[in-house]
């Protein structure tokens, strides 16, 4: 697989990137992204409650599941890698630099994400060659009015992150008091212009949606605006396991996505079916397995 | 006793951060920590009235305490450490980064308590070698307008402290307008999954309160969420003798707590008896006392 | 063509400083500039849609057009130039240091446009040799709530920029709650000022509009204003070829426009027109073409 | 005279000091504080009026003022002892930090004061040995929604001021919407309980008031609360020598306090009654004399 | 003529310093200032329209009048002299640091002017050896919401242009909702006091204004409270010559003014009128000659 290496990529760090873009994308080009990073954005929400497992709570929960499904990268805050890491080494590491909590609703004021964790706090962490992380992420809010910060912060994490050879996820999602429908697939598309502008490797977004129109389909204008950034994209709240691969597989192959950030549908199940789910979710994204195939291994036959 | 040595420890502080955590955990594991740092969030509400010792109005008195109890940690601001600290080089410090007053009130403003010690004069002070400083504590105010702030100099502050062997503390409390119930366990156990995701060592939360439930039990989701960050709480506000070590024995044996963050219910009391109860806490935190033990020792028996 | 270095650029980045300023203008002393930066302004609105061509949808178009048909500069960010620059060595780059998106309207905020890349990463991107950087630009809304934000980034961006040897182009629009004709000559001549009085090389303006008067004349006013700052303007949304070249002509024939900077008459296009667009106006901006001449250039004949 | 160093001082500065903090209490460990910081605060009011003296509008009256009755330190701003410093080398001077203007009343907003002087241009000052500069002070208005900035870089100042031997002063005031009753004795016992906490050496505050109290026994709960920060008091707005005389005796005598901080009481005076108003504060601070003997020294007998 | 050196002026600085003083002064000790800095402030309303010379759209009509007329110190911004100062050597130049448009009224928003240059800039152009930079300006808004921040920004500029021996001047102009009257010769004195206060060598104010008092008389309250730090003033809005001439005399000779800081009244006219203008101005403020004088070299007799 070659590898497209941005020139915010000295030469010095060519190979560190190279070899960071491998491993999160399991040599693919596609990413396999395990996001364990809600403990601060959901608080206990998603790890808690009445349709998750009890395991979900532990937060080594994450860590086991990463290490046992051998994911392209687990997308946890440093502090989490900080205190699991030297025990998991095996796991490759995505470090989401910021954070919020859904406390504050859009009617109260705008979201607002702030970068709690330096680029450089990240690179002392990877550099004492006791854990393995290959990137970082940041999560922008557009259209909120708070969304300059972000984009500042964001665009400057990029540029720093690449320079030490990290590889570069952007989540971005449209929100607050000036965004009516989070889900219209041309803002969905903006956001993903917006990532490539700002020079990220991946972008996330959230599933468009538009009465009438195969979701996936809606995709392709996002594919498209982000060109050499690439998309990824799942299913949000947790659904239905062929309901939800099914969605990945048409994300990759109908919409153009290339790969695929996935949380709670992996975690908020017992280590043993989270594992499986990984593995399902892997064959697609990685493998480019049918959605049938992913079936059998989430089911274990 | 083995401790778990965070990443951010860099190799060359680890044995500086090893014997800290010891310190402040007096070998056991379990944090007893005296909280001495009111001064400035309750200013003299806690020090001076009709229920407390006229021995607390002196900011001395809390030296006397920790030191003839012979105290986990004693948590205070930098400035009280400097001048009195020299003259109690036995006593382990905690230097408390931030601190606000409580005169405006949540419907005038969100709380924001910002960091008004930096980690880097801790340090300096620390290397003078006249007195012993194991470890920093920041106060979250989770859901507050404010959130981003503090959330950013906890987690930052985490890593600079953690980089100089030092251990950290967070008191983590939901509280603004967004807030409904500051004492919702789900929410608490949601702050105590926060200060796992920033990588603290110790979080301290409020003891959690709903209906019909026992308080001990209510205390397992945050403490299970929180992981190898270590979970601690106590009264709060000043509450009887006996009342108040059961509660704290049934946090550490029912809920799963790791030790306590004690104040008014020790200093507001004269030297003497405040001693005892320092002891009778230390009993049940340290020594794995009964609440019998404990009693006795509170009552110079 | 002689160049006025500024005093700002020194003596040991003088001679790069010169031949950045005859790259962007390709000797002429006019500026040829190819304005791809609307991703974040206009996220997708700019790039897909009815009267768009398809092609105008991948961001590698701008590069396309920019390479064959040998522009002055094409003005992106910094994000775009570090996943395409190095398969278009040959095209002259300008970085867009600030942007925001068009999410949030005037009546809910004024706007704030933030500098999202440093100089120091444009220099360091400049510095790998493998793509030619040869100028810095920022958009200042004049009249914003947050002008003073702007007005500090600009004039710090221009001194640091200059002192690498960069060319420096300033976006002047009048925004906000306080403006009442954003299209007042007047006004328009008051923000060209702005930029003579910080220093930019170039200043790009909005056309003027006043009742009864020829457009054209009334850039007089502000290309005066602007001193040795030169003033380029253009079309804005998206017009008939030969009304724009018309326009373009007249702008700088009458009003004595330096030169244009041009983004959607140009990208919206298939490739191969384009290219032929970008001749046109090239044709009367540098080689002082007549329109007639230009609009065969762009009909192809 | 004994004084207590601070752990802040490193041991390099201890002896500077130890000589600043005689220098400015006269060896006996009270401070003699001549404030002529309201040039900012309250503009030309106190300086230029109906009750005041002609030579009170030139800001040299002060420093004529303080040579000749020896005060123990001269509060000013930086911008005048620049001026007129090297002209009276023998004055020991306070350089006050922050300051605002008194133009903007607390219903419009609450009040701000910043850090316009860093501690290290006060170092540069002192260290060209043409002035004596042996401490720094700060005002904080505590509970207006400011409070944070202020609580912040006193906190700072002062580490960085003991750094370089200098002896800190904060003035504490309760100010802003949330403040009911600036003169509540228990609040202006939190307020020096929080300079304690900040590590000051010396807090000014307002004298407390209470229907039917001794205003200087309601003092003691200050004094006490602030521990080994030593607690000042005086006049505030100009009152009859005799009564402003015994006030100040009983504020140390009967209240606790150690020294004084006057500025209008003194300055509004010619230069001759003002030397002797000086010398009969000294006389009660410093020397322990009785009312009689000040009045006997200020009436020049 | 001897100048007083501040303490802020390092000994390195002291013959810089010595010499700038001399220079905007010409040896007179009176400052003889041409304002051009109003490009931003006024946009081109001072510059362009029904009264105004057609030469002064034009920005290098400021440096034709400065040299010509051997002005003591055009102030403008950095920008400008970055342009046209190279062909100007013998100017004295003293740079504008802050600079707002007057788009957003008082009513909408209280003004904030910010610091869109360094000083570190400033030093740097002027060691190029190529021009002349003697000293640094600022405006202050004092009694604005934004105060705080101008208080701040030109305190710390004062003492980092003093560091490098360039002379300082403060604008200082009471704005703001809070302001009831800006004309009020106590608050005027009040401004000067704050300069006084904050080090700087020259301040100007507007001129004072009370009903049935002689407007110069009203200055003699700021000229004594400002001290050692000298005022000027001037006409504000363009006024007929000799009413402005006798003004200004009366403002140095009444008032007790160091000089003038003019603008409108000078650049408004042809370059020959203004050069006229400027040299009579220069006569009373420099030569100390009489009114009559002056009009004659006006009139060119």
């Amino acid at each position: 697989m070659d590898v497209d290496v941005p020139l915010l990529v000295p030469s010095e760090a060519r190979e560190t990137y190279i070899q960071n873009y491998r491993l999160i994308t399991k040599n693919s080009g596609n990413l396999m992204l395990f996001a364990g990073d809600q403990k601060i954005e959901h608080l206990n929400d998603d790890f808690y409650g009445a349709d998750i497992h009890s395991d979900d709570n532990n937060p080594e929960h994450l860590f086991r599941i990463a290490r046992e499904a051998d994911v392209g990268c687990l997308a946890v805050q440093l502090g989490l890698v900080s205190h699991y890491g030297a025990d998991y080494p095996d796991i490759t590491y995505l470090i989401k630099l910021n954070s919020k909590t859904h406390m504050i609703k859009t009617e109260q004021m705008d979201p607002c994400s702030c970068m709690i964790t330096t680029v450089e706090d990240v690179v002392r962490v990877r550099d004492t060659g006791r854990v393995n992380i290959a990137g970082i992420g940041y999560t922008i809010y557009l259209g909120s009015e708070y969304e300059s910060q972000m984009l500042v912060e964001a665009s400057r994490a990029i540029a720093e992150a690449q320079r030490s050879g990290l590889v570069t996820v952007l989540w971005i999602y449209p929100r607050g008091k000036a965004v009516k429908n989070e889900k219209d697939p041309h803002l969905i598309a903006g956001a993903a212009g917006v990532a490539s502008a700002l020079g990220a490797d991946f972008v996330k977004v959230n599933p468009p949606k538009k009465e009438g129109a195969n979701p996936a389909e809606l995709l392709r204008e996002a594919v498209h605006a982000a060109g050499r950034t690439k998309v990824v994209c799942a299913g949000g709240s947790s659904v239905d396991a062929n309901v939800f691969l099914q969605q990945l597989y048409d994300q990759i192959h109908v919409g153009g996505c290339a790969g695929n950030a996935t949380g709670r549908n992996i975690h908020q199940k017992s280590r043993e079916e989270a594992v499986r789910m990984c593995k399902a979710i892997s064959a697609i994204t990685i493998d480019n397995a049918s959605v049938e195939t992913a079936l059998n291994i989430y089911r274990g036959n």
